[in-house]
């Protein structure tokens, strides 16, 4: 007995362990491109033998004609699966953002509301490309290292996990899988309309890499992602032990802080000021108060977002005044700024 | 009385800190092209008032027809800037790396040599948008966070000091500063090459980037590595001192290593198999030792190169057999992957 093709095989296997791993049944958000359809297929194999429920919801957009029929043939073609259940969700784009920011916002949000509802995770097609054009992307916008890596694999956000078990597959993989068990896919239109960036860094910017540097370099953006997540991660998990040793009854010893790797200050200094309520912490706030401790010439008070004040004081870095507002659980020492969830 | 010009004194401010805070000459490797001609112009500038005496050297690679003479009307422009000395280096550049990394192998052996005869710091003419494209390089590679962080602006190798001012400044700016002073430059025409990758990068990749990306693209790059470096130095310094602490007569504690974030553990890790001598430690062994702490079910001694093994014994991780060989001085945690210095 010979065993499936080879793209699907490979489908199956990113999907097993994270599919038995999970206490709670799978919605698989699925467009209907080869991406979502690959994972959809694979999950319902899989789901049998690891007797986990996978359902599947598809969004309607409604931004080009015949897309509430669109929607509806790609939830027959989900249902022809047996994916139960299989849900259709008609949103309403807005305008900020942008056309694809919109767009994402709206569906991320009735994605968010079908998990809550069915008490379910969000399985996500995002694959090595799409990950590779993410790290782009943040490279583009130069907000820091947190905005070049990339999507993690799993994430909980109010409540809502969400999983991207194909970060390690490449699109033309999961295309592959479709063609091999015979899936019909829809090649959105808009993927390839030069018009949008993440295409135009699909389309163009990633084949000239390719061809420059070799080729490869998609996976290695991924890589880096990677390793670049753990790094990260390390360092917000440091600060927050940090913070917790450091916060005492009336704010933070400057000493302690002095001795703390300067990336590691920062981010101490972020998480204190987010958990007393400071809003909007931006980078020219961190500096001002940085430099009460690593350039203390007797300056006064720094003025914060929201009304509240850093100062000095014997020693010590205090709040003035007060900030009445309590700490928000989402508060983490750093706020991730990736557009995806 | 008016100042100089914009692009001028955008050039001597960014050299005139860096240059007081020295306390040795400065030797500009100057090659000819905009940038370097820019730097010693502005260097020559600054050293009256700064009191440091300024010197170049050039570096004729022998690889094109005419270079040495190339080479002295370089030099005779420096003379003219009234550095003092000014030195010509025939090198000879080997096979080794392919054409561009054999070439920077040559210029950089015969600029240390040169510097350490005359007790000098090296002063190199990178501009932000090298920098960009040292990031992109280090994205093909895929071989990790360090590899994305780029160019440091300070760093001493082997007793050498590099020095890298120009790091924060458009190379438009410097070519308008040559303009602008009436320095001839000469612009190398491997630098417009599409047969070398940097340069493919340069006239091809970034373009369209920023074309894609909406803008500032090398500026972004140039950001992100800077923020970068901040916090891939954070971990460092904290994993150095993490294998102070841990490091008794006998091997590393598992339960404490277990309690570290996985990037930092493996930094510690990496620094300890380091420091007892094993040579070229892979992610592979990495891995295998690691998994010694966090995947414990009794497996038995872990293969190391160079003929060493680590192993667990009563809950600490121990060498053996031991290797004689003691630490080196060069071996920290991380081993930094960049071609340049």
């Amino acid at each position: 007995m010979t065993g499936p093709p080879r793209a699907v095989a490979v489908l199956r296997t990113a999907v097993r362990h994270g599919l038995r791993a999970g206490d709670r049944p799978v919605l698989v958000a699925c467009s209907g491109g080869a991406d979502s359809v690959a994972l959809a297929a694979a999950l319902a194999f899989e789901s049998r033998s690891a007797g986990v429920p996978v359902g599947a919801v598809t969004v309607d957009h409604g931004l080009q004609p015949g897309s509430a029929q669109r929607a509806e043939r790609t939830a027959q073609l989900l249902r022809g699966l047996a994916l139960d259940p299989v849900l259709v969700r008609r949103v309403a784009v807005g305008a900020d953002g942008g056309p694809e920011g919109a767009a994402r916002a709206a569906r991320y949000g009735a994605l968010a509301a079908v998990a809550t509802d069915l008490g379910a995770r969000v399985a996500l097609g995002h694959t090595l490309d799409d990950q590779a054009e993410t790290v782009l992307l943040g490279l583009g916008r130069g907000s820091g290292p947190r905005s070049v890596a990339g999507m993690v694999a799993e994430r909980t956000t109010d409540g809502v996990r969400w999983w991207r078990p194909l970060l390690g597959v490449r699109r033309a993989t999961a295309r592959e899988a479709c063609a091999d068990q015979g899936l019909p896919v829809w090649d959105d239109p808009w993927n390839a309309d030069p018009a949008y960036t993440r295409a135009r860094l699909r389309g163009e910017v990633l084949p000239l890499m390719e061809e420059v540097l070799g080729g490869g370099v998609a996976s290695a953006l991924a890589r880096t992602a990677e390793l670049l997540r753990d790094d990260l991660d390390a360092l917000d998990e440091l600060a927050a032990a940090q913070l917790a040793r450091l916060a005492g009854g009336d704010g933070l010893g400057t000493s302690e802080l002095a001795g703390l790797p300067a990336a590691l200050r920062r981010r101490v200094l972020r998480g204190w000021l987010r958990s007393a309520g400071v809003p909007d912490v931006q980078a020219v706030h961190l500096r001002a108060v940085e430099a009460l401790v690593t350039a203390w010439r007797g300056q006064g008070r720094v003025d914060l977002p929201g009304g509240a004040g850093a100062l000095r004081m014997s020693g010590r870095l205090v709040l003035s005044p007060p900030v009445v507002r309590g700490p928000r659980p989402e508060d983490a020492p750093h706020t991730r700024e990736e557009s995806h969830p």
